[in-house]
């Protein structure tokens, strides 16, 4: 149906049916000037995350489930970032002319899954025409439950974790970028398809796509002895380089430890690329980057240590190179 | 200086300096994942709101400093409709190309100065790229100091009440669209401007046009046995609209009753419009309209009554006519 004949408060009332948020900790949700809600914990965590169309999605080769999926899916790995667990969700929508009530349906079912499975309520949010394109943002509230982690505790002996594989994103998103509308000829896993003159198979392809459109963020279980945390967005090197600001640390990271998944070490030999590039300077990942004591044991992976000043990368002849805060920047 | 130059974390970094955010209740602030909050009360307020170029805002004719100032404003009035206390504030900003950091700081200035007056704390927030046009959305964060006021509590028998006169705003947008870079030959309050044709005092134009562009939500003082409040965003009848819609009510007003500032008057009697059709209709005034017993005692006018059934207007011959929520919706 076209939004003009329904109206911002048809919009409202259709999403608030389709898509109920009952939950005993929501006193007021949507359609009031404000929510209300119950926060039994004393300390709360607050994100705000802005999308916006043509810089941060491509609606060529995204799904508005997928973009809806994703929208939360970033505030969530904040939220998880800090070892709290996220509750409350706003959701603001600026939405140009040429969508269509069901594309926003669809975007809310995208949303609305993965809420589900974190047990998030969306509150409330604002609902505006744009001139200019889809505009998102997102602001979500989590407990602390219990201490909250920033990325500024780190300490010399520390190790440096992450919680899966890097750069599967990156790639994803380096395919999707080149193959734009043509993702939709990988129909089924078993077929192959040509990229940049080169036959990968649609198993590799899809699975790194949707690294980069469904991202799964996880919660880390074990936070007792975590020194810091943080969720990796911009890339390993830079979200590794915020750790070092904020902790007035240096790192040394094992170029030969980071995960990598087989899916990006066969479509990078494929391409002719380096899949430690993606893994280092990709971001996008929303997988946990932290620091604990060495001995800490978990379902992570070990990828180097925090060294009181310096950054350097070594590799597997035990070469040692520094390294810069390289990742992705807004504006530059 | 030019954002390319600052980047993306130079420009939050320029930004936590001039504008520093210290409060005992903020554990973390800008700059980690989430922010955290220390939230002595149980119950919590939140509202977003989100402004687009070319949608809620005119660059040719609005500063960044009033955009700033605006842009809080409206969440501040959404918090206080609610019977509590701004608190905590995040920014989200999409930044176009063509600004500059000096914008940007203009627009956070117009941010402190009204922060600062309420005591708001700024936590967090995202700042990016846009390719389209300036965006803002903002989530502000209040207490709800006791019972929280919803639009739902009016019952038949309640006087009808707001806090202060009504279309200053609609009447200052409409001088404003007219006179775009006009305005700027408003330099004295003691000179005379033509306006469609009119000559009209500075001393009112410019009042009406600060009404739109600087708008002062104030808190009501005594909401003890206040039934239902919102406030006037969309439109006096929209607005009440609202009111009656939550509480299944219905509402006569008094015509003659609407407050209205000299300045209005005067400048829409010289354009030959009726000044009340401002006041109903305009939206923007970001006044408080509530519901309480008749005999309510406090600063603010009473301007009609909340009945069974029906919307009227009554006007000063006692002619009673139908009213509809008329007022600004998205996407109509």
């Amino acid at each position: 149906m076209k939004l003009s004949k329904l109206g911002e408060f048809g919009l409202i009332k259709k999403l608030q049916k389709k898509f109920p948020c009952i939950s005993s900790d929501v006193l007021t949700g949507i359609g009031d000037d404000a929510a209300v809600l119950n926060v039994p914990d004393k300390n709360i965590l607050v994100t705000s995350d802005m999308l916006i169309e043509g810089v941060h999605f491509d609606l060529t080769y995204t799904t508005f489930y997928q973009l809806g999926h994703k929208f939360l899916a970033v505030n969530i790995s904040d939220i998880l970032a800090m070892g709290g667990n996220p509750k409350h969700f706003l959701v603001s929508l600026g939405i140009p002319e040429n969508c269509d009530a069901d594309n926003i349906y669809d975007l809310y079912s995208g949303i609305h899954h993965i809420s589900g499975k974190f047990g998030i309520t969306i509150v409330g949010g604002d609902t505006c025409a744009s001139k200019q394109g889809l505009v998102l943002n997102g602001t979500l509230i989590g407990n602390a439950a219990g201490r909250a982690i920033t990325r500024s505790g780190a300490q010399e002996g520390d190790g440096i974790f992450v919680t899966d594989t890097l750069g599967d994103s990156a790639m994803g998103l380096f395919l999707l970028m080149h193959m734009k509308k043509q993702i939709r000829s990988c129909k089924s896993r078993n077929t192959r398809v040509n990229v940049l003159g080169k036959t990968l198979a649609c198993r590799d392809v899809l699975s790194l796509a949707y690294k980069h459109q469904l991202p799964q963020p996880a919660p880390l279980k074990n936070t007792k002895s975590v020194t810091s945390m943080i969720d990796i967005s911009d890339g390993l090197l830079a979200d590794l380089g915020h750790i070092c600001d904020e902790s007035k640390t240096g790192a040394v990271i094992y170029k030969e430890k980071i995960p990598l998944s087989g899916e990006l070490l066969s479509v990078a030999k494929k391409l002719g690329r380096d899949p430690v590039d993606f893994a280092l300077k990709g971001g996008e990942d929303y997988v946990l980057l932290f620091t604990a004591p060495m001995n800490y044991r978990t379902p992570a992976y070990r990828i180097g240590e925090i060294i009181k000043k310096g950054r350097y990368i070594i590799d597997g002849s035990g070469r040692k190179t520094r390294f810069k805060a390289e990742g992705y920047e807004h504006f530059k």
